[in-house]
């Protein structure tokens, strides 16, 4: 085994890259915009031109084991990025993996976002040791990479772990998928901030959020006021909490995990949703599970999860 | 590899074994009443005699690469049944798969019965060739075997996969489990039995299902008064399969099946349940996996299904 793994975390704006080592060192780190360069080849090539520099300085290629991407819709099977929208090299399926691999000369693996995050997750944070769990990411949508004996759970297709589209409301919210009620259109970001509107809208009951313009309140916000003991707030994360604890109830009947383990903004909030979470799960778990699975907030640095959970793809090669 | 494998599918009232060749034949057979032999010890002891016998037609012990157990609450990582309230060796941990272990001298392997449905079709049936596919079993309850990448789901505590358990609506019915709304009190043939009684007692629509005494209705009396095309009889497969199927649009998102495998009298209605069940999965199934999963009867015969499931185990050992 070599002593370093590159990790990309690949987003609609900037293509972060990282060097990392077994401890979860980001050793170097360089970035490019992911738009304006024409063609993927030409993306690629200027990629690798940047990335040559830190590759240097960790002493070149022949200390790198691999490297991993983290992508929207980026299928670990077919090593592309399969019609991802907010990316800028159309609506196909974009070989990336093998593009980076043969301009690399090192072998190369891809995964979506909320994948790559459990990764992280298993190779260095909170699921260190564990087998079987299961990963929430918590942002714009609800991600999910569920862990089964140890490995990743890619699915048929490369497509298994949308635990944020099991629908948990019959006739509930729509959302963009075209269906109804999915697990996302409450408990993500836009989900509490949706939330929060319906609530302003529908009482006149006082609250901080009140001096936010309707329109531009986020799930932060709510936070921020639930950590100031405002009620309503307070009342919006119990709501979520719950509503996400007791899907994740559902969730357990699957593969039993020891833990499920949540990202993202929302759970800076700390106990003031992760105690709704508790008691959510709490209340709706089978017997037979009951007291088994921890619920545990991310162990990653926000700012280096992405990478780290992209670059934690590449021990595995 | 040896030729054959010993398979013992232990119910409340039989045990019965069969020696199973890699083709699924039924090469040999031979059963025992669970009760009636004091403890546990002395029931091995009486069933390896049994055993012995069609062992030695086969033979002899070197012929068999190991022995499966199909039980209720059968857990695959402890080899022991746990907690199982219809046998009749109380509520511990039984140890049955070491104590069968050492009485024969083969290596022996145990799990729940819908788990071992799913080995079944796997080593013999309409999962064969498949990595990921899920299993449901629809008999007093739902039971369900879940496969990802090749290997059975047991999780973190050997009890993983219990879809029967999943609610799918809210403040439904209540369920043994002591929750409401699970899917096992729609889709099992205690639940469409259920559901044709709150029918003919809130509506006076004629029905053959009125020429039943309403406590003793079947789901097999909904089945065969569905076939001859009575309406209200085929309602009630409708509501079912569209439930069920509306279930699986959920289960989908864990693991992106290559397909769902039914088992159990209900899918013996053929396109009368099969049918709603398509209709209630194409109608809610996420984008990503439209089109995907097959929607499959078992390829089992009924009668020896559980003993080709538990057998199905032991090919891995």
């Amino acid at each position: 085994m070599k002593p370093y793994v590159i990790g990309l975390d690949l987003g609609g704006t900037n293509s972060v890259f990282g060097i990392v080592d077994a401890n979860a060192n980001v050793i170097a780190e360089t970035s490019v915009k992911t738009r304006g360069h024409g063609p993927v080849e030409q993306y690629v090539a200027d990629c690798v031109e940047a990335l040559k520099v830190i590759i240097d300085k960790v002493g070149g290629i022949d200390k790198i084991q691999g490297m991993g991407i983290g992508a929207p819709n980026g299928n670990y099977y077919t090593n592309c990025i399969e019609y991802a929208p907010n990316l800028p090299w159309g609506d196909g399926k974009i070989p990336l993996g093998q593009m980076f691999s043969d301009a690399l000369g090192i072998p190369v693996a891809m995964t979506n976002d909320a994948n790559a995050a459990a990764m992280g997750e298993m190779a260095y944070g909170a699921a260190k040791g564990m087998k079987n769990f299961i990963m929430i990411t918590l942002g714009t949508g609800v991600g999910s990479g569920i862990v089964c004996d140890g490995k990743m759970v890619y699915g048929s297709d490369g497509l298994a772990g949308e635990l944020g589209h099991v629908r948990v409301k019959a006739d509930g919210r729509e959302c963009g998928c075209g269906r109804k009620g999915c697990l996302e259109t409450y408990c993500s970001a836009t989900g509490v901030a949706r939330t929060a509107r319906e609530i302003l809208t529908t009482t006149d009951t006082p609250t901080l959020l009140r001096e936010i313009p309707l329109d531009q309140i986020e799930s932060k916000d709510v936070s921020i006021a639930a950590g100031k003991g405002d009620e309503v707030a307070k009342s919006i994360m119990d709501f979520t909490g719950r509503l996400l604890g007791s899907a994740c109830a559902d969730f357990a009947c699957f593969n039993s995990p020891e833990a499920f383990i949540f990202f993202g903004g929302l759970v800076k909030a700390g106990d003031l949703i992760m105690d709704p979470i508790r008691k959510g799960y709490d209340e709706n778990i089978l017997k037979c599970y009951k007291g088994k699975a921890k619920m545990l907030v991310s162990q990653l640095d926000d700012a280096k999860a992405a990478v780290l959970g992209a670059s934690a793809l590449a021990w595995e090669l």
